[in-house]
């Protein structure tokens, strides 16, 4: 029995996830992000409760029940001039900041510094967080995937999603580490994306972005498939929180945007006979 | 003698500060505040440390030490949607804080709630923070001028510019509270602004607020004035700070640059024949 058998579809059911990370992180990302699930086709996204920007996403999670959304899990502030850090007081999850009192840019320095004890500490307000804020979230996932860089950050993160009930996002592909290989997880009694769909910088570059997205939905496979994305516009305030970071920068966030919102895109998903699935589907597996 | 002279100025002098208060508040604010300062007229500024953008104005005035800037001491968060709290640990201000973490809308409620000691700890947190990033600050201002709803805060706010040898904004034009008057302060030792202009709903609800600015450069009288402006874009980002709130709105602000920026403001300093002033000389004057 395959994985679309198991949540209640024909074995050869191609079934999607499109979900948009990183709300909340600045205004442009909600604006694009809202856009996005009023379209139709991005059926979940996830909040980072650390980030300036969460607020207006929490008011608008709450006043749109009908999205299914998550706690995006964040560890790490990748840009330059905008930076976040722990809802955690500081001094509980010393090891999880710099000496400005920021999230560490890079998953390696994240590794190199982070404790297990605090790493469980942050994500845990950070869920009791979106919470207190009287949010009912699907699911948890993670940013710049920072739980995949080591087994023992992976079991916190998955032990978080059964305390809380949450459905956890899992996937194999992203987990890398000093040292550590997929093999190194166990993931025998989840349920993973078996096939994760994410934009590539080589195909940024090439301007291709598009294409790839195409490409994706064309030749997708029966089973559990996920495509990552990250609407936002290329707008003042998105190109200075990413400066200096056209991965994943502004214009990178505009084509998601504009393609996840487009006709060609509507129209891919009735060609391929896509299942869009939910996370509350996912989750009552689990349980 | 009169201030003017004090100063160093014939007694007829006009002196005039064109301050840009805000700084750090979103990429908006800080992008026309950087566009008034590089026009030359707007002769300092202060940043708010609690802000979410307050890292990139930082190293902006790192880069650009001829343009003085304050520390924007900030204990209220007056917007709906964007939120920030502060800088010290919660656990050691809670007074100062709604149960979501945030610093209060209003000088009302700050007042009602907050406890002078951690008034003191969170403003010496906010100063810490500037000198910590490799600051050398000339001022310290009030956001909102909410030390100003009591005597005993007022106290913190000058005994703290005393101790780190910056210069004070004192004013007696925003002192406000529940049964104080202006008498009720002591201002007997300090240097303060005597005429302060600010743009008022009223103008700007007319369409009147250049009209204003421009009659208060016409009409200035010798002595230390002190504009407050709050230069930002009328842009997504910052409607979004400022939604439902059009007083100090994103509108207002656009006004404030264009203003500030204007040819029309730089022949009305020249033909009013205004002195700028700067921070320097007014703490040359305390010290």
């Amino acid at each position: 029995m395959n994985l679309s058998q198991k949540l209640g579809y024909p074995e050869e059911t191609k079934l999607l996830l499109i979900h948009a990370d990183d709300a909340g992180l600045s205004h442009s990302e909600n604006r694009a992000t809202i856009q996005a699930l009023e379209a139709g086709f991005v059926n979940s996204y996830s909040i980072m409760m650390p980030c300036p920007w969460s607020f207006e996403m929490v008011n608008y999670a709450k006043n749109n029940p009908q999205f299914e959304h998550g706690v995006h899990l964040t560890l790490t502030c990748e840009w330059e001039n905008y930076k976040f850090g722990p809802v955690a007081p500081i001094s509980e999850v010393s090891s999880l900041v710099d000496k400005n009192g920021h999230f560490y840019k890079s998953r390696a320095d994240f590794f190199s510094n982070a404790k297990a004890t605090e790493v469980k500490k942050e994500l845990r307000a950070q869920i009791e967080r979106a919470l207190h804020f009287g949010l009912q979230p699907t699911h948890i996932d993670s940013h710049m995937y920072s739980v995949g860089v080591s087994p023992e950050f992976l079991e916190i993160y998955k032990a978080l999603g059964k305390e809380y009930n949450l459905a956890v996002f899992l996937n194999k592909a992203f987990i890398e580490s000093v040292n550590l290989t997929s093999e190194s997880f166990d993931f025998e009694n989840d349920i993973v994306v078996e096939h994760l769909h994410i934009g590539h910088y080589d195909y940024f570059v090439k301007d291709e972005q598009k294409k790839y997205y195409s490409s994706v939905l064309d030749n997708m496979v029966p089973g559990l498939n996920a495509i990552l994305i990250h609407p936002a516009f290329d707008d003042d305030e998105m190109k200075a929180v990413t400066i200096n970071h056209p991965n994943f920068g502004s214009k990178w966030r505009q084509i998601d945007l504009e393609f996840f919102t487009s006709p060609e895109c509507k129209l891919k998903l009735e060609a391929n006979n896509i299942q869009l699935i939910t996370w509350k589907e996912i989750k009552g597996l689990n349980n």
